[in-house]
């Protein structure tokens, strides 16, 4: 069983939003995120090997991933940890190498679901420089790595 | 002698834009964003007193500032250094702690100006996380303070 994910990116603005619901509590979700270990079993899409090669999850810290295609192709991943409020917020930057300098703003809420603590909701919401490329992060799979990933992350939180 | 500041909010956009040359060349400009000693001594409005708490200017690095008008009062700002390429780029995360978790994202470009390389532009371009937040920015004196500290930059770069 999996949860709806919901984008939203707003015609004419650079912004994204992604809201999904999982089926475990705020503090089991958090971990997920929290736990290089844990991160590294459900990041990005299927099929996908993820190497984290730093992940310092506090306010001023900073994080790089590989992500490696069953062609053997790497993608690598970095960015900075503005604000950490466990089990509430993270502030990060984000950078795909493969497209240098343009970096995007991601403010990720934590909450309990309208069904009570026993439901998680994650919002995502995601600020580019240019419409132009939010445009292109939607175009360039955006989705499945998020769709995909959140999926594992079901498996992974299932009891 | 000073240049004028040239900032541009664009109508129903997040961002901000500014552009300011000066009578120096980049590897000056760039240093006086570099060292501490020289940032206190004219970042923010005239009459500040600023206090450089953490100022890690490298990638993944961080900071934190105060600013202490003349009646007293304290504002402080920080934010994460995602990308730093001396004399040429500095894309970093700004807060204003007094409006905790809106956070906007910093390009500055550095570039020797159009009379040649002893004149030195810089080219700033912040993301906010809306619109509201843009213009609540433009609203709160922002352009003060980058026009009174770009003047006092050029005095401190004066020969």
């Amino acid at each position: 069983m999996t949860n709806p994910t919901i984008i939203t990116a707003p015609e004419g603005l650079p912004f994204i939003e992604i809201v999904r619901e999982f089926d475990a509590p705020v503090a089991a979700v958090y971990a997920a995120y929290a736990d290089p270990l844990l991160v590294a079993q459900w990041l990005g899409p299927d099929g996908y090997d993820v190497d984290l090669e730093s992940y310092d999850l506090v306010s001023g810290g900073h994080y790089r991933y590989l992500h490696t295609n069953p062609a053997g192709d790497v993608f690598a991943f970095r960015g900075s940890f503005h604000t950490v409020r466990p089990e509430e917020l993270i502030i990060q930057t984000f950078e795909w190498e493969g497209m240098p300098d343009s970096v995007s703003l991601e403010t990720i809420r934590f909450t309990s679901g309208a069904a009570g603590a026993a439901r998680a909701v994650i919002r995502g919401w995601s600020v580019f420089p240019s419409v132009e490329a939010r445009d292109g992060m939607v175009q360039n799979g955006m989705e499945r790595g998020v769709v995909e990933g959140y999926g594992r992350l079901d498996a992974l939180l299932a009891p």
